[in-house]
Formats: structure tokens, C-alpha cells, sequence
């Protein structure tokens, strides 16, 4: 085996900086979780603090240089796949000067702050003085990031999230979907019409709710030992892949919300758990993409927890918990879990509502980042595109309409897509286990869970950031992303 | 105003140390209070790489000119204070050789990782072969410590926890309360042989219990809004000034201990959220001394916890927790409270017993560490001394003898002393609080405790550290350290 000097110093600076994000992810997870309101202003200087120094140790000169003599060396197949993530995120951090890091952060977190208020406030006007400037950040960024990479604006701000996903594959996607998906909504509407179905009785008592959140992590294999399960105002999966701290919220009048949610999150857990240990600290260890990421908690929180025979395992833990109704009986709960209904808000949609609140946003989303319409233009967007996609009037209602979502307040444009590509890839992953495994529903329906996890676990945890994502999908399923298998999914369960 | 540039530039130097420090804190209380087990390794990592960044910004070459230039830069007193307490951190940080800072570490998580299997196997030859090289270490810290202070080595290990503390004056306060305690102790606990008790019956649910502490918090005037309660294996006061994080521990057969624990974490949490804020982030407005520090805690679990005026606040709030029952009339639970009983554990002890096991850990710490005895000296010497002050057999029980505490396993040497300094401290504070509001009992039984924290805010909490400890006491007691109020606290309360 050949000397590595440049390769071995540069896992040597990934391992440190993945130490101190351990830290930065733990106060993350802190400051939603558990933080008192007082503590924000220390924590916010803090987390400051140490996002300079990460910064300063990615844009550290020296890199550059053992970047390039390392990419001399001779490197195994698997050192070259994670030469390459470091280039990549090398790439992304020296591509931005610190004024454009800075004024981004003090735009990012001026909106997000105010629109905490201007949110329930129903106040787009007031938003939108905020919300200009981190428009005219986000294109400055775009434009930047697309000169060093060759990638159009959009493209490049999606780079953050998805590498390799561009808009034309997006508009091929989205625009397949955008013709079928209507009127397949309508067909599952009137199907779903006849259907008899019992509403479930509250209250639900938090901690009934809790209990049966943590006995169905465990069905779904999450690990307690290296993670936890905290209550926070918006559900996510934070932590290490040491040590997951997932959150989700209750409410006393409604339990499958905080139960599909943590069913959710556990498919992020999961993944982040399961990632290779043998690399971890190494940026080929972390997750593929945040498609990938979705793809995990879709197929935990779609495939899984709309499967009749998983619900139907659901249904007596369901009954243990909070007593029996006729509403857990496994057919109705499997109605309830299933039901379709064009709503407003995107994070209380179905499966199969779910695409049109994301081929809404990334088309506003792409046309604002590449300056064909300007922030002022987004409410009239917005109402067209629900009428059309959803049928539902939204004038005026901005709360429930272009203020629902914390993304663009930060300036995250191009992450919406990851979520749909995300359900696309969990049909496939699917698709796929049931090609190799014929008798995996029967499984399911008998509480085997192992197969799926097993497959899961080979073919796209522990491969990690090991190859591209399209490569990374031809070796789970034998094609790169095909929207056919969601459309089938979506038939096969909802028709 | 003349500039200032060395120093102003120190003072940025020590903010940045004081927002890392932030990140550092939090995930010490998370590793105790809610990390589960698989965490450990990499938090210790994260938490490793994090101590060694902070040493190498304590140990830049370029302090130590920026020091020398701000001492000749013309500042004001409070800027001379700080730059006073910015030198003592830079020497404590400068004084050792990274190759010995890593030897200490690596020794003493070695040494506390076994111990905590050791203790309950009653394994003290186990434990001799890590703490060996645990005392080898320190005494070569305590070599280099010395030389650079002039101060003997055992001072200057303890100079770390209390600054100007010298174990000439120990041996002085020390040897003072060894003639009067034993005899004491026996006065004591025959006054007390001949008074009624009733016990308190059990079980107390943990909720109800959890539920109380808070109250008592509240009373105590813990800020929720900047701090937690949680719970771990030992409890302490963690995170920090900003959003303190406390912990206690439950037992559903006795909610004495998780009281009275509280308590006195609520007097650490007081203190920290009470240090100045407009100096915050400077060594200037950190905690005075650790010695102080106790005697906050002491100040609120022993001068008020065991007052009988607040005693009789407390009943009702422990009746309405777990019922009424005749353990809880006020005299009777003041009794229980105040009750005198040698035993084996330190933190079990009671006020009066207490310093006994702290006189006990110092003489033989000392002359570990001035090399007059070895480690594998300690059981015979630990058996002697607990038969001449508290009358108990020692011997073969390790278990609850030298193998109870964690302090030595780490290296903790010299900290000790400072629970029996804040615990004088602490009848010194009370002892100029009468002086100068002769009515503080009758406020103290009417539950008016604001004159109490009014006092401590005034002459402890935002003096933080701009004067040293003997300057403090003058200026808040109008006397250096005197024992005879101590003395005089345990004659007033017990005989």
C-alpha cells in the first residue's frame, strides 16, 4: 500500500470538524427541544461563534493544496469516493465570500424571526420587507455558486440538497406528475366518498401518546440506546449518527399526528443510525441527500405506515393505549391513515396531495432564484396554482398560503423537491424488495419488519455518500429515479 | 478615556472562549442528564477536541505580549480586575505541557470509567492499578503549578478550585474544628436521642416529588425562563449564567434527598444567573472560587433549609405534594430535617457530621500529593480517621469508604476543602445578614425571602470575581474567613 500524506491530513481535518459539529448539532438540538426561552440569546452567540470557526477551518488555504496533491495519490476506489465529498464540500464552502455568509445569516434569521409573528399575523406585506432581501442574498449566492460549477442558479442552490438533481430532470419529473395527479386525486376522492369511516374519540392523554410513539420506534427498530425521543414546536430528526435525537409534538385531540410523524422521523433516524460506522467522521459516512434522507422517513411514514398489514399491527397497540373504539379497528384506521382531502397546509397533507404542494412551491421557487418573478409576485402565484393543482381558493390567506413554510425565510430554495423525489425513491426502494422478495407484504402483514430493514440497511444506509445518487439507486434497484413506481404505488393502494 | 488595544483585543479573546465554552458546558449536563449510553464515545471524542481547541487558544504565544501590553495600558479598576483573572487563567492554561494535559485526561477518564464497576465490587485493589498513575500525574502538575506560583504543590492544585486558599490555613481552620466537632457530635446527637420523630411513610411518587422541587425553586427564586431541572446520577448545576441547568434524583421511598439536593443546586443556579451580565463572557464575572460557590449552596440547603422558620414554609408544600401525615407538622419535620447521625457517605451527611468527612479527605490528599504517603496507604489511613472522628468502623468497606467519591479519580485534588470553606462562609454570610436586618428571622419564617437573596445579589452574586475571596468577605462581612460563626450556627442550632 502506497503513502496517503495528503489524503491521511485531510480525514485528519474532517474528523475534527466533524467533533465540533457533534457540539453544534447537540445545541441545535438543545436549543428546540429543551432550551428556556432566556437561553436564546447566548446560544444564539454561540452557535454563531462556532459556525465561524467551522468556517474558517473549511476555507482554511491549506486545503486547497491537499486537495489537489491528494487527488495525486493513489487512492482505493473508497478513499477516492470520499475524496470526492470533501471536494464537494470544500467546494461549497470556499465558493461564498464571508461578507455573503454573513449578510446571508443576518437576512436568513431577521426573516425567520420576524415571520414567527407575521405568520399568524396573516402579515405578507410585512414579510415581504424582509423577505426582498433574502431573495436578493439567496440570487447573489445562486450566481456564484452557478459560475463555479457550471450549473444554472436554481440548479445550484438544489446542489446544497440534492447533488446531481437539476431542473430539467425536475421539470421531466414534476411535469409527468403534474398531468396525472389531479385527476387522479378526484378518482381517489369519490372512491374514497363511499367508504364508511369512524372518527376516533379523544382525548388522547399525552403521555398514552408518548408510550406508543416509543413502543412503535422500537417495532421500527430504533435504537434507544443511541438516541431519544423529545417533544419540540416542529417535529425533526437532529443529533449525530451516535446518538439521534428525534422530536415530535402532541396534541390531546388528535394521536395519528404525532404518531405517522414519528413513524417519519424514525426513517431519518434509522438511516442516521445505521450509517457506516467504520467512516463516520469521513463526509462519505453521512447521508447521500436529503431526497435520500425523505426516501427513509417516506418509506417508513408512506410505505410503511400506510401498508394495511403494518396498520393492522398498529391497530392493537393503538387499542392498548387508549382503549378500544370502533374507530381502531385495523380497516377503519387503515381509512384514516389512507384518507385523501386537498388541504392548505403542506406538512398535513397525504401521500398523494402531498406532490402538489411541492410542484407548486418549486416552480415559484425556481422562477424567483432565476429572477423571472420578483417576491411581490408570489400571492397571485400561489392562488393560481392551488386552484389548478388542488382546486382550493386561497386569496387572501396568506398564513395558510405563502407564509405556511419556514424554508424560504432562511432562504432554503431548492430543498421542496427533495421531499417529493424523496416519496419517488421509497416507490422504488419498494418496488425493488418486492421484486427480489415476492412474500414481503405477507411479512409485513405478520409483523416481520427484519426484510425491510435488511434491505434498507445494505442497500442505502450503510452505503451512505459511497457512490452518487443515481449510482446509488442502480445499485438498490437497477435504474436511476423512475416516478413510474410512485405512480403505481399510488394506484395499487389508492384506486 | 485613554485606548485601551491589548485589552480590548484580551477581552475579545475571552469572548470567543466564553461562546465555545457555551457548547462545551451544554453537552457536559446532556452526557449526564440525557445522553443515552452508545453517545459516549463520540460525545467524549467531540468533547476531547473541544478542550483541546479551547487550550490552544488559551496557549497562543500571542497572549502572552497582549497580556504584558494591556498591564501597562491605563484601565480602570473593574478593567484591572479582569485583566487580573484573565492572567490566572492564562497561567493556569500555560503552566502545563500539552503532552501532560493529554496524560491527565487520558489517566483520569481511565481511572473513573473503571471505578464506576470497581466501587460496587468493592474493588480497591482494581482501582489502585489506574489511580497509581492518576496520583503520578498530579503530582507532576502539582511540580509545575508549584514552581510557576511559588506556592507548596498541594496549594497549588487546590488553588485551581479556591485561589489564595493555602493548606497553612486550612491546617489552622482545620485543626481548630477537629478539637470542637467530635465532642459536639456527641452533644448533639445525645439532645437529640431524647426528642420524638416521627418518620415520614412512603412511597413518594417521583411526579409528585418533581413537582415539589419545582415549587420549592420557585419560592427559592430560580429563573425557569434561564434554567432547567432534570435529573441524573449525581446531581449538580450545570450549563451556563445564561440558562443554568440544574439536576436531582429521585427515590420514591424517601423525598428528603431530592428536596434538600435541590435546594442546594438552586443556590449554585442563583448565583450563576445572578453574575453580572454586562461583564459576562469575561473571567471577571465568572463565580468567585468554588469555596464561594459552596457557600451559596450551603447558604441556601443548610442557613435556610434547616431554619426552622422555613422549615415550617416548607411543611404545607410537602403535605399538599403527598398528603397529610404527622412526619410532616413542622417541628417534627424541622427534626428530620436537622437530624444528627455520623455516617459512612459524604453527601449523606448532615451539617454537623459533614466536616468530618471533608477533614478526613484533605489530610490524606495532602500528603498524597507532597508525596508522604502513597495511594496504597489510604484504606488504613481512612479507617483510622473515621474511628477518631465520627466513631465508625471502616474497615474492608471500600465500597463506602476512599473508593465513594469521584473527585480523586479524576485527579480532583484540592476541592474538598472548599465544601467545608463555603459551609463557614456560608455562617459568616448569615452571621452579617442578622447584623444588619435584626428581624431576618421573622422574614425567613413569614416566607419572605427576598431580603436573604437581596443580600447575597448585593455582596456575592454580582460581585462575581472583581475582588479576590478575602477582599469579597471583607466587603460583604466586613471580615476575612472566621470559623466562629460557624461554630457559633452549629452551637445555635443543635445544643
Amino acid at each position: 500500500m502506497q503513502a496517503t500524506p495528503a489524503y491521511d491530513a485531510l480525514t485528519r481535518t474532517y474528523t475534527r470538524l466533524h467533533h465540533l459539529g457533534h457540539l453544534q448539532a447537540l445545541a441545535g438540538w438543545d436549543q428546540a427541544a429543551k432550551m428556556p426561552p432566556k437561553g436564546n440569546a447566548a446560544r444564539a452567540a454561540a452557535l454563531s461563534e462556532m459556525a465561524a470557526l467551522l468556517h474558517r477551518m473549511r476555507t482554511d488555504p491549506g486545503l486547497a493544496d491537499g486537495i489537489a496533491r491528494a487527488e495525486q495519490e493513489a487512492l482505493s476506489d473508497l478513499q477516492r469516493a470520499n475524496l470526492r465529498e470533501i471536494r464537494r464540500d470544500w467546494q461549497r464552502a470556499n465558493a461564498l465570500p464571508d461578507s455573503l455568509v454573513q449578510r446571508r445569516q443576518l437576512a436568513g434569521s431577521r426573516c425567520e424571526h420576524a415571520w414567527r409573528t407575521q405568520r399568524p399575523a396573516n402579515d405578507w406585506d410585512g414579510f415581504l420587507q424582509n423577505f426582498r432581501e433574502v431573495v436578493a442574498v439567496a440570487r447573489e449566492e445562486a450566481a456564484l455558486l452557478a459560475d463555479c460549477s457550471g450549473l444554472s442558479r436554481y440548479d445550484a442552490l438544489m446542489d446544497r440538497f440534492e447533488p446531481g438533481m437539476t431542473s430539467v430532470e425536475l421539470d421531466r419529473l414534476f411535469g409527468d406528475l403534474r398531468q396525472w395527479l389531479p385527476p387522479l386525486i378526484v378518482r381517489v376522492r369519490e372512491r374514497q366518498a363511499a367508504q364508511p369511516l369512524v372518527l376516533p374519540q379523544g382525548p388522547f392523554p399525552v403521555e398514552a401518546q408518548r408510550r406508543l410513539c416509543e413502543q412503535v420506534m422500537r417495532l421500527l427498530g430504533f435504537d434507544f440506546e443511541a438516541g431519544r425521543l423529545d417533544v419540540s414546536t416542529h417535529p425533526f430528526c437532529g443529533g449525530v449518527p451516535e446518538d439521534v435525537r428525534m422530536t415530535t409534538r402532541f396534541a390531546e385531540d388528535d394521536f395519528l399526528g404525532s404518531l405517522l410523524g414519528t413513524v417519519h422521523e424514525t426513517g431519518h433516524g434509522r438511516y442516521e443510525q445505521n450509517l457506516p460506522r467504520e467512516w463516520l467522521g469521513q463526509p462519505m459516512a453521512e447521508a447521500r441527500s436529503m431526497a435520500v434522507h425523505e426516501s427513509q422517513s417516506l418509506s417508513f411514514e408512506m410505505q410503511l405506515g400506510g401498508h394495511p398489514g403494518f396498520v393492522a399491527c398498529l391497530a392493537p397497540m393503538v387499542e392498548q393505549a387508549f382503549g378500544a373504539q370502533p374507530a381502531f379497528e385495523p380497516g377503519n384506521l387503515h381509512r384514516l391513515i389512507t384518507r385523501v382531502k386537498p388541504g392548505l397546509i403542506r406538512v398535513d397533507a397525504d401521500e398523494v396531495t402531498y406532490p402538489a404542494h411541492v410542484i407548486l412551491r418549486y416552480e415559484i421557487e425556481r422562477a424567483l432564484v432565476e429572477g423571472e418573478i420578483e417576491a411581490d409576485d408570489i400571492p397571485a402565484l400561489w392562488d393560481a396554482k392551488m386552484m389548478e393543482l388542488l382546486g382550493l381558493d386561497t386569496r387572501g390567506n396568506y398564513r395558510d398560503g405563502p407564509l405556511q413554510d419556514v424554508h424560504w425565510t432562511e432562504g432554503g430554495f431548492g430543498y421542496f423537491p427533495c421531499y417529493s423525489l424523496g416519496a419517488m425513491f421509497a416507490a422504488q426502494w419498494f418496488a425493488a424488495m418486492r421484486r427480489q422478495m415476492p412474500e414481503l407484504d405477507a411479512h409485513i402483514a405478520a409483523g416481520r419488519l427484519a426484510p425491510v430493514f435488511d434491505w434498507l440497511r445494505a442497500h442505502i444506509w450503510t452505503q451512505a455518500s459511497r457512490w452518487t445518487t443515481d449510482e446509488l439507486a442502480r445499485r438498490a434497484s437497477g435504474e436511476t429515479l423512475n416516478p413510474a413506481h410512485f405512480k403505481a404505488h399510488l394506484e395499487q393502494r389508492y384506486l
